[in-house]
């Protein structure tokens, strides 16, 4: 089942996407799909990120590559961060390129939508409290990442997060073929088996910490092959059993 | 103005407190109080933390003095980071220690709440944007913010930011005194005036990099006297033209 979140006649909702119709739903995590709604043209909405999180949760250096191309250690545990929800990007939107930097790169991810409140779960159930998955880019100003130390500012432009364009549900994320294309070239492609730290370790390490909400979204980590993108520019990332999330990048104050 | 969060008869809501009482509003940030809604006896509701943000954005090492005790350089622009929302913990809360640290510190902190939607506002007039202020603690794992290097893991277990008891309305944040007591001993005492970049500054920084909106919180930096909890203790933070903000520590499990 694919899960959109649209806007159509000026509300916006949840659906299950069907091809060339939208059956709108109400936002229940794993609830029944009502079949008494109207569907809805997709040529008639626009779809939206499609989740409302109260936290994105970032790993570093997941693929053993990337830590390699970025000089830096392998780490013993996932390191984390936060995105702000304001980084959130609809499919089809802008990255909007940040006056204060001069380096601003990509990064495909697979991205992990929770299902239900969870709080310290095992590593074998916690596949259990995942809604779906979808395609995330992790966008960087990779300048500040460095200057800052601390990788919030330079990971929290508003716009920094596309996301999209809908929760698959129905979905193994073990061995998922991965691919970044920028203006059509591949830059990124790997495997989600490439991973250090698995999907249901990352749902284990991060629930010991932090409670995490229905929407919530788990940023797995980059595979090797990042680099810079320039306004103009267009993205595409393609995940196997999901499908591609594409955006463009403009200038500030285009 | 007080406005606190409060729960009362099983239902959540905004309120102003006037002491006795609690006075219900609708919370729409800088909207005139309605006089028309049933007063509630102060005793009979629950004060909550008062704010319910979007993103909880921390600045570090913003006092010149607690740089120096962590060993850590001056930094020339604020160093952000993000809180989960679920860090949040009511005045008189329980802080829970994580069975992952073990050296778990106190740091009181000046909280600003943001009134309305800000984005890129010059510092002359980001004042303007602030609903308020109240008191916060940013509770950090020290062993786990060192061993990671980013701050994030270390900054958001539950219940690591007890904030209240109310956001006062009415303040100039330039020069208030700030106190911790722990177990009743004073170990941190200052004034935001000794901040290296003051709440307009911050304002404007943070929003030329991210949205804020209603209800967000900016935790300003902890002046230097930082220590360590440990289950049992009782922590209490004082801010001039505020009041104070009391919690607890306790075991996991607890």
């Amino acid at each position: 089942m694919r899960l959109v979140r649209f806007r159509s006649g000026g509300r916006d909702g949840f659906g299950v996407h069907r091809g060339e119709f939208i059956q709108p739903i109400s936002w229940e995590p794993f609830e029944e799909v009502a079949d008494d709604l109207e569907e809805i043209e997709t040529g008639a909405a626009r779809l939206l990120a499609p989740v409302v999180p109260t936290k994105i949760v970032g790993v570093g250096l997941n693929y053993t590559d990337h830590a390699g191309e970025l000089g830096m250690e392998i780490p013993g545990e996932p390191i984390l961060f936060l995105k702000a929800a304001d980084t959130l990007l609809p499919p089809g939107g802008s990255v909007i390129y940040p006056s204060q930097s001069e380096r601003v790169d990509y990064e495909a991810e697979l991205a992990v939508v929770i299902g239900e409140r969870t709080r310290s779960v095992e590593p074998e159930e916690a596949l259990d409290h995942v809604l779906g998955y979808t395609c995330g880019l992790d966008i960087t100003a990779r300048d500040l990442q460095v200057a800052d130390g601390q990788w919030t500012r330079a990971k929290c432009f508003d716009t920094f997060c596309p996301l999209g364009p809908w929760v698959e549900t129905e979905l193994d994320p073990g061995g998922l073929a991965i691919e970044l294309r920028l203006n059509g070239e591949v830059r990124q492609s790997s495997s989600t088996s490439r991973m250090i730290f698995d999907v249901p370790f990352l749902v284990s390490f991060i629930s010991s910490v932090m409670t995490l909400n229905p929407g919530d979204v788990i940023m797995t980590g980059t595979p090797p092959g990042v680099g810079e993108v320039s306004p103009g520019d267009e993205i595409e990332v393609s995940i196997e059993g999901i499908g591609t999330l594409g955006c463009s990048v403009s200038a500030p104050g285009e």
